[in-house]
């Protein structure tokens, strides 16, 4: 906390913490802390499962509490702060800390993904308060400036990595060569991925994210199963290599563009080139670049997880509903829902392809996979045959084709794969596409 | 504009425009679209020199002005939008204009680096808002995330590029080899520098950006004479070519970052790795990098300059302003004053050095230039013998040195400019720190 940030003589307002984990404690710690407690801001209460557990912060006697009752109907709490993550009971404690005209600030991408709408009425309602800026990014603020700084525009795209976790095994497996499951329980190990790490590795959580950003920047509501979702168990280690040869490496992408005719929002592994800034966010970091039809493209970039990092965004809109509290200003509010921009399916989607295939090593099966690509009007722009296995017979075969639809791509795969000659078609990656390609 | 931006059914909120250049014409032409419309901006007047001059906006009859006292008494003003730049009238513009009880939305870094203090206090005396997110940046959002989202951290540095016509010259420069004064004509011709350069190219442009931005992080008042400023004219073609060899690319900086014992605010040329993503901001680009205690390293990049981005950031300050005139919201306030962070002098500053030097060719000249070094406790690192001339008997030799204190470097040239071997100190910039060589 700001040794500068205002003091206060006014009554304290209080704060009632939902979970105290690694975020719920460093938000624990920066509210204790001098600087947090001379911005007037006061820490009644903090809902636990199991008050034993030793915690890298000390409370006060008597905050820590097993019973979320107590807390949503004390009337000390002002500000109801939810980090417990995941549908339920989150959804259900949010739910009654607007009800009862609390303040509420979370950092739940799951809730606000599935039922932001709902909330923000809820919360419209009964005149208080919903903040959501550590959802995405973790201390990068994203959700702010699209409500806010950047109302002006017309935004046009947005594309980020905003899931650390793959990002951190998809640069393990780039650097070093690492299969997938290694450079996955080396991030568990870390603890960047979790024991069951489905959430993070099968996109949900891009997902999540990326239906916020995009219900706030174009003014979509967007239903989390409405969004093209693909995840990064079949990213192999060979895809690098060959990627790498082709100039590119590999993201796991989450992205939302106007098209013609609406709003395509996807989560996909995505070959992106080499000589690009994207290509070179490493690690667990996140970026979301944002196009606005003024202010042209924008790139926010910063630490995406972390308790610390989460605690700063939280921190903030913790401060911003204080200053709501008090009567001296409103959070901005959502854009209104634009009826006139229609979600596309997925199908619409156009781009460049790259396929990895397994085939039989014999004359004339390129020839007929070719056959097969053109059918559908896709022409390939190049072939490389990698790692033979002459005992087999087998070679691996990587194709990149021109740009093609997606539709189409994916009946061509479909008679591909059922072509004698073709073992199997192993991984179908989209090439993103950037201005100088377009 | 956006059409999902919020409609109402209010009395319009009042603007003036003061200036209608090229961002006054984008401010205006976004007051009058549609979207303009519905959210309830009504462009009332504009100040202009001389009304006959052709526009790429057309405003409605009776809205242009050449009075600035019929503006600035004008009952339906609500906000004034100063966009005239430079120091005067312009201050004396936004001063009347806050006495009248008028929000203030500005582009103007000079009147804000200088005057910022007392205009806040003034705006704050008469229950109006003063906003300048447009001053530094461009379109980028920074300052509100600076004064709002980022509240909860204790800044510890600030590193921006925020001069694009610098680091448009510098990027042809490092590029194509090209003189510094055929870089600066070509930005001139592309409208990227002005006929009279020496706000840009001398670094006045980037001081006024960096006491801004240093006053909102860090709480400090920060006159812009106390900050360390050294353009780009001393810049040669050659230390671009030993810069690379070094394995550095050169960027006019702007940085501001605690140090023991206070703050060092600062704006220079700098050696920067060509390995890290700043060295990679090219052209007109602009980015600030914070450091925050909780949030880690943030990244804010886009276009700095131009019609359109300023214009983004104009009509955000406008739209707040309007919510603040409302009723409906108030803008964050800047950070009180730390008393506890003094000015640190440049002569603090430690950094490793570039010295390029023209020196007679003969035998022992190094050993003295060495002796010199040492005798400040300075130690060479590297030694480049490049671009002999045996006409002259003359040769040009670079010295890279391990991290030095500045004020001991400045001693260090003075002796060493008055060794009868050496022609010339000819360039001394400093190598920036990264952490991984901190």
């Amino acid at each position: 906390m700001n040794a500068t940030y205002e003091r206060t003589n006014e009554a304290p307002v209080g704060v009632g913490l939902l979970g105290l984990g690694v975020v719920g404690s460093a938000v624990a710690a920066s509210l204790l802390s001098a600087d947090g407690q001379r911005s007037g801001l006061r820490l009644c209460a903090a809902l636990v499962r199991d008050p034993s557990r030793p915690r890298a912060v000390e409370l006060p006697s008597g905050t820590m509490t097993t019973d979320p009752d107590s807390l949503l109907a004390s009337p000390d709490v002002d500000i109801v702060v939810e980090l417990m993550g995941g549908e339920e009971p989150a959804l259900e404690y949010i739910t009654r800390a607007l009800s009862a005209g609390k303040h509420v600030v979370t950092a739940n991408k799951e809730v606000i993904s599935k039922h932001g709408e709902r909330l923000r009425n809820l919360a419209s309602e009964n005149g208080v308060s919903l903040q959501y800026e550590a959802s995405v990014g973790g201390g990068i603020p994203i959700i702010n400036p699209l409500l806010d700084d950047l109302i002006a525009n017309q935004i046009l795209g947005l594309r980020a990595i905003i899931n650390g976790t793959t990002n951190y095994i998809l640069t393990q497996m780039a650097a070093g060569g690492a299969s997938f499951e290694d450079a996955l329980a080396d991030a568990q190990r870390l603890g960047y991925a979790e024991a069951d790490p489905t959430a993070d590795v099968d996109g949900f959580d891009a997902v999540y994210k990326i239906a916020i950003l995009a219900r706030l920047a174009f003014g979509v509501s967007v239903p989390v199963e409405g969004i093209y979702r693909e995840g990064i168990r079949r990213t192999a280690s060979q895809d690098f290599r060959y990627a790498e040869e082709l100039g590119y490496t590999i993201k796991l992408l989450a992205a939302a563009r106007r098209e013609d005719g609406g709003l395509l929002v996807r989560v996909h592994p995505a070959l992106v080139p080499t000589d690009v800034p994207m290509a070179k966010v490493e690690g667990v970091l996140n970026v979301v670049e944002a196009e606005g039809d003024l202010v042209g493209p924008l790139w926010f970039q910063g630490r995406g997880a972390g308790a610390e990092p989460t605690a700063s965004a939280v921190m903030g809109d913790v401060l911003r509903a204080a200053s709501v509290f008090r009567g001296r200003g409103n959070v901005p509010r959502a854009r209104q829902i634009d009826p006139d921009l229609p979600l596309l399916d997925m199908a619409e989607h156009q781009c460049r392809y790259y396929v990895r295939l397994t085939v039989r090593d014999q004359p004339g099966v390129l020839a007929l996979i070719a056959g097969a690509l053109g059918d559908m009007e896709i022409s390939i722009a190049h072939v490389l045959q990698m790692d033979d296995d002459p005992e087999l017979g087998s070679a691996e075969l990587v194709i990149m084709t021109h740009p093609a639809r997606e539709a189409n791509m994916q009946r061509a795969v479909e008679r591909i794969d059922a072509l004698g000659d073709v073992d199997t078609v192993a991984n179908l990656i989209r090439v993103e596409s950037y201005p100088s390609d377009r």
